[in-house]
């Protein structure tokens, strides 16, 4: 094992954010060689990467790479890269203080609906005190689709809170508290009975447009939808008529197909729409480092990193 | 002891609520004589009173008033009347349903702040995409007034979520997790930490505009303050005035001096502050009964009621 001691190399390619990654990596790894896109670096030597939005054609530049790190929850934009090996393995941020702050906002945009500050805050604007009676929280039924580490999270901070909760996922999860559905034979079910939907899905060939005209329709008549995973799980047509012929009471979005929203886009001024600028969980550097250091650790004894991707399904 | 299986002579005076508050009555105690207003009833045999913004003058025309009963938090409008007997018993609901109410009202509305929410609705507005860092919830200190039932369960949830809870009440209360303040000496040095500045006090004539131009410079720059108690307890020019002239960054309130608000009010369209028509918690019918049948029997056996009011201080 002649490597054994030599100095890791690593390579962060993190949009806007180099820096940032790069000195806190250093610090937690301060035996690395760790060099970003625009420091002068051999990639024949590069052993990991970190990555976030890299360029088109990096990957294919790293002979050696041992694997990827992605640089948030969703590793969609490292794996629909074409030039990506099938066999590289590309391990994802499991929670890394996400987890705490999509509890934050799901918790703000499940309240958001069920306790009708969406009805106020419009009442507001027309200096209306009209009172509505306050629904007890125990009969608002909030579906949650998406069970890893962020959607059981969500799911058990609501239940907690007094939401009847249940999850949807591809294969199925037992979590406390909450009644879980398996399968795409359980879909229709599984929304007819979500007052509040929350989507939490990974973004994979097969949740895209999960949530069209077809499957917006099982949703009980008045339901509402959050969605702070991936903009492209919504057909966005379908939810603004969903809403605007009454069947859907309002959405609460975080993310959108086009990123930044364009300024002509209909969600902007749309008075039953609520939207955040991809804001819901923000990637922590120095619990993300942490993880990633765990990691590298369990991936020189040989062991299986976690987080790491499934390559089949996608996440 | 002749009169102790003599029916109960209960008279209800709650506003718009008489009906609805007798069928339950009704209901929980079949055996007693449950009457309002409306009923032929004398005046003379009245044992027990459930009051709720009760008509001047009702209170002297029952001479055998053994307690009354209040149908909310709050008991200002009960001990207010100057016909109320000094050595009267009133009893005030304890939670009845309202603490689950009152800690979902104040998660939304200190994530309101926390989480930039009130940033980015001003966003959308103005179709503007930008994101801001997403703050630590611990570094966010948020300060309870009052601590009873009410208090201390919002000052839990919010610990519990994560951020930083100190409480401030009139005599020295212990909270898990909760740094204390008590009396009026330490309100300064209460008020200086709290990012996020909670009033549930009870009105008396000591917490009274307890929240002025005076106070409210205690408060840290940027501060925001959440109000559901009583709009008596803040100087609504004073708070107008902290917001614009940026000492304070908003405000989300469910209560005003003068209920319902009028249309001309300034609260209605500040782009700073949130305002609710008084709905942050409502009256459980079914658990307040259940609270003041457990009363019924505790003073049938001699014992003292939970929620006796201390005449002295006022709740």
């Amino acid at each position: 094992m002649a490597t054994t001691n030599a100095p890791l190399n690593i390579l962060i390619s993190a949009a806007g954010d180099d820096q940032k990654w790069k000195s806190v990596m250093v610090d937690r790894l301060p035996d690395a060689n760790i060099v970003t896109e625009e420091d002068d670096y051999d990639p024949e030597t590069i052993d990991y990467a970190l990555f976030w939005k890299q360029p088109q054609g990096l990957i294919k530049t790293l002979p050696k790479l041992k694997a990827i790190f992605s640089l948030g929850a969703g590793v969609d934009h490292v794996v629909s890269s074409p030039s990506l090996p099938k066999e590289l393995p590309v391990i994802r941020l499991e929670d890394a203080g996400m987890a705490d702050q999509m509890v934050q906002y799901h918790l703000y945009a499940a309240l958001h609906f069920m306790r009708d500050f969406d009805v106020y805050s419009a009442q507001q604007a027309k200096a209306d005190w009209t009172q509505h009676d306050v629904a007890r929280i125990s009969q608002c039924r909030v579906g949650v689709m998406g069970l890893g580490a962020l959607g059981s999270a969500v799911a058990s901070s609501l239940s907690n809170l007094g939401f009847t909760v249940s999850g949807w996922s591809r294969s199925m999860k037992a979590i406390e508290g909450i009644s879980t559905y398996a399968g795409k034979e359980t879909l229709a079910e599984f929304l007819g009975q979500s007052d509040i939907l929350i989507c939490l899905l990974p973004r994979t060939s097969e949740t895209e447009n999960v949530l069209n005209s077809s499957t917006l329709s099982f949703l009980p008549k008045g339901a509402a939808i959050i969605n702070a995973a991936r903009g492209a799980m919504i057909n966005e047509a379908d939810l603004l008529r969903a809403i605007d012929t009454g069947h859907l009471r309002g959405a609460f979005l975080d993310v959108a197909a086009t990123e930044p929203l364009p300024e002509s886009h209909p969600f902007w001024d749309h008075g039953k729409i609520r939207i955040t600028p991809h804001i819901a969980a923000a990637t922590r550097f120095e619990e993300s480092v942490d993880q990633i250091a765990e990691n590298l650790d369990r991936l020189a004894r040989g062991e299986t990193p976690r987080g790491l991707v499934n390559r089949e399904v996608g996440y």
